[in-house]
């Protein structure tokens, strides 16, 4: 199995940012870990601030073989109808993610422009949500 | 580890009620293959199609040394503010689950009114997301 | 053919409540007159001030031979998605009674919840609205 | 006992009109089994395109010894409140009358400008919607 | 001085219409003596409930040597945005009126589409609105 | 005939502000004239910038023999609630002008609080709406 | 005096829910003290946190000569139009109360379904507002 | 104990102005039977149709060792930041008041500016509603 | 090719009426140009400021061997739920067109009623956008 | 170079009025030492907490050879269109200046009435805000 | 005549990408027909997923001798007012077309940004919409 | 001490792009300005058009010993969440500038998605808004 984690933008700071929102570890220590986890998956990790290069990395493994994306758009989560856009184009199924329980934080959080077009949302669990999605591949 | 699975109005119904949207596996046989799987886990069932008596199932249980309870609370996710408030009256940490993915159906079910007041929000997975859920305790 | 009339909230003391909106002939004396005219059909009749009651009772007769619900929802027209998702779920079909014009009245009666799950929906003719909605299902 | 059924705009075209939502039967072929079933009754028939017209014809008829009118406005019952002020400022009493659920419909559809001025609201029974009609002033 | 007077839907029905809200005098009787009063102004008067007739009659008279026009558009002043464009297309002056006080009616009667375009508006004053319309082109 | 002109925040400085919207002739020059045209009436005047003095003013000739008042409220027209009860409360009617036509402004001058209690309304003829006013008066 | 005190959904839980909010005294012993000072009155005490139940008790009630019933609807008071149309329905009148100043909290707290139905509303005094209530009756 | 009564804007009419929603008692009368109720309180009382004298008085006395201070911000209520910005700048706690019940009459009524600062809020119980705040400091 | 051009209300003013937004040119001698170069395609001409008219000439020729109707339905586009439906009744197909840019214009005239069912939208390009329509159907 | 400096509503208790939003320091210090750091300015400075004494304070410096106004006209910022009419009537500049963040704080202070009137807004810096507007007019 | 088209997020997937919606031909099939049939026209080509890139490209050719832009957008229409902003900075103008008629899809598509600065909008044909474009540059 | 400048998209062609608005000087020629008056401040500058390169930058410095970071963020500051999660992630305070008042354009330009997150905000005094940013640090 092939899976893919895609990070939005801030994420690469998490462990950094606002560790009463996000915790204190890092996103490295913490993949690391979930690899060594799911030993049976292959995965590839895709971060990037910028809206285009998320649309660009969907499009270009969008139609491979691999099984699952799992997508933490961050703050474009809330704001890009164009990576909606692509997760709608792409074969390969996406599930949304997020670390903070984005229904108890601000009002905007509390719509995604994404999820119509995910197979499932996982929201609030810390950097446990990664785990699960991984989980909700391996059905 | 004790886990507590709550489900709401019409998901007695699942497997009989809309086979497009919550698919054709009737809700005990499916609880049966999940408490199989986890079979270290103590798990109890409750359903009720009366708000009245998931308050009172949830402060019945909300301050015992239960591990976690998995919610989908069908229909009044989208209209209890008295679910919402038992959630947080209580101790033990809820985890909200849904089968379809609310995102992609009528707007009404894209705003919930408990996801504030749980750990986490997990949708769109079938009957899989209870799984999820239970996963989410077993971190 | 076999009808079941459901009331719903406050709809027990028609006669008796707000005569200058719902008429001053008690429920009871109205359905014995009725049930003369059409002597034909087999009524039943349930009552219940209760969301969950009526979700239950829709759930019991719904997937039999049952020809019909006629169903006044009072107040849970307008906020009930759990009695409008029971109605999505069931087998026999549902025609939506009203004893007031809802629509003359408070801007929140405007708006149906159960309408789009209903055969059909007939408001306003005072408790005459049961009789023609025992005519819809005589065509 | 002499009742006008007034048809607004489009539903001319019933049985040529988008026959999923309208049916496949034309309204003369329907109207004709309607007067003969109730043969004992006067009818009379108007229909229009004109919001202007159907005002008019409300005008003609709204003072004189009509027992009532059976509206079915069309796409006016949402856009016209000179056909609200019409039916508020007659006489004779009006049943507002709909073919197709129109609460199942584009949201724009579920709210009506005369519903307020009409005795009684009946929606959603195919063709069966205008003998109800019949019906409500037979009562 | 040259002035017309156009009214719109339901208009010619003061007197007789809804005497709580317009009055019992008819609306001939009114401009009768408003005419007398104002003896060195010759009136002219259109009425009609058709959308498009007033729109025809304001193309009309819109170019001509007419000092004024005194409209009163009834329930069209709340909807029609193709009379409001016609005041703007024309080189006569338009004002408006309303029998009765708008602001104090339904929410939808408070905003006026054609407002915008009018010289001023006059609303409340019962039939003697007409009256200071005249005076206003009396300056 | 005793009439007592209000003019509420600003209007003070027509005249001199904005005379694009206001025209330039200073409200004293007008007012002389107005007084003059009107020689048989006996007028009274009062501006002020405060909220509270225009409601202290209100309660003071309120309930005495003037015949009318003509109130231009200026921006209060559109944010005080508490002028609008002032009018409710008192005896004397009064009369809302505005100079400028208020509905092609910006938005929050197209929604007036006071003109439900008042007795009409005149806006959009410049400084002339204030001889309307009084014509309304004597009817 | 005979008054009816009437609790919604949680606040079974007062003096253990919340006490930041609810303070950290249990309602039962909040009302043994508001008993004995008021010890002329007659109380009764009903706690449900079914929204059907409390509809019932106030039919079973509302037309008896009890003097007065003080209802904390608890979250039912933003949702439940059902237990609005029950109070006026009945002829008890109902005063009603709430612990916290709602107006503090979360905006869906800001509107009440019920108070324009209730005599009057005390908000925010803790649980003195119970006894303001009484005080309300004592008049 | 010493207590400030703070009447706003056109409560000084209070007996005179529309009796059918404040009664016919003026307040001087009721606020003279209240002080001889409660003669162990020291009661003080202004009044004041200017926003800005109610903000003068809120400071002047704010910092003192007034016990409360009772405020009946009449339409102030629903329009001033800057007295809820007072209330919440000054030591002295605050008590809301309302003659009617607000929540049933028009909609810019239902929302309170400055209940969020406010110790709590009674409306709707007359001219009884003072004594209720007296009591609220009895406690 | 047989097309028919079909013009809404105010739009027979073109060239007249706001130049500043339409131009100088008349309609009718920017069509005849236009005939003259499509000199292959059959076209036939219709306008009318009535809603009603233009929806009798859709039914009237939307059943005909026409290829194609250019509906320029000027303020109905933005008001006309009966012209939408006529055009979602007949079989051929129409392209909508704006000789302004609807979107650069008041917010009123952004949104289009009648687009939904419209093959496609051309707008802003002045007269010539009714030459890009006739374009459409030569593809 | 004359500038005056209004403060409004509740800007007198800086110091004394919640520190944690407005800091501990007096306006009256700060002054001190900004018209010190400033000694080639001549400046005067007025506080009221009545919107109406703030437009005759305009009114009055408005038409002098004053070289600029510093307003923070605390929270008839977000409910005086009075004053906003003011400042656009009058000819010398203002900018707007606000102590705290008002984009961090409830929702009705992110918009400002005034803000299209004044020449500049400045807002977050505490107290220095004043002193960065004095620093605008340096220029 | 030289012509640049734009095309934005997802549009390199034409072909690919949902072709109930787009069309099964591939964009560089399309665009060299398009060529061909237009082969006096000198036309350059961009894509790109990133908004940022939009705009450089629009910074770099919008002061030169280009004749015209043929932007398609994709999502960014509906979110990018950074987009909308370059086409206002900018020299040459801009036609906006789109593939779809976004007017019957979700209603985020029905509100374009960057409408008010585009010469015009085509939407609807297809890809036909480009040619369409070209066409409107060469009237 | 050291400040970085950041620019948004569009910036780049101030004094190029609509000068009504931004002026005619270019942005270099004002920041060399800029940096000569301000000759003890070590500066930096970056502008892009880039939504990802601005979040980049600010996550390279944002935990650097940058005094501060003065950003215009153009459009993005209305649409931009992501930039906002960046300032509220990093330890640099951030100023928000715009030269233009936004509160006098367009309403999406009225609210900032950044500002909760700055420091403070300086808007409308040009490009001298930079140098009054540069003052805010320098305190």
């Amino acid at each position: 199995m092939n899976l893919l984690i895609i990070n939005g933008p801030n994420l690469n700071l998490v462990g950094r940012r606002e560790p009463g929102i996000y915790g204190d570890q890092s996103i490295d220590t913490y993949l690391n870990k979930l690899y060594r986890k799911y030993n049976s998956v292959s995965f590839s990790y895709f971060q990037s601030n910028h809206e285009g290069e998320i649309i660009d990395k969907l499009h270009e493994v969008g139609f491979s073989d691999l099984d699952g994306i799992i997508l933490n758009a961050g703050a474009y989560t809330h704001t890009s109808l164009a990576i909606a856009d692509a997760i709608a184009a792409i074969n390969v199924p996406v599930v949304e993610v997020h670390i903070s329980n984005v229904h108890s934080r601000e009002e905007i959080r509390h719509h995604s422009m994404i999820s119509p077009f995910c197979r499932g949302v996982i929201a609030g669990f810390g950097l446990d949500s990664y785990r699960l999605a991984v989980e909700s591949f391996l059905k």
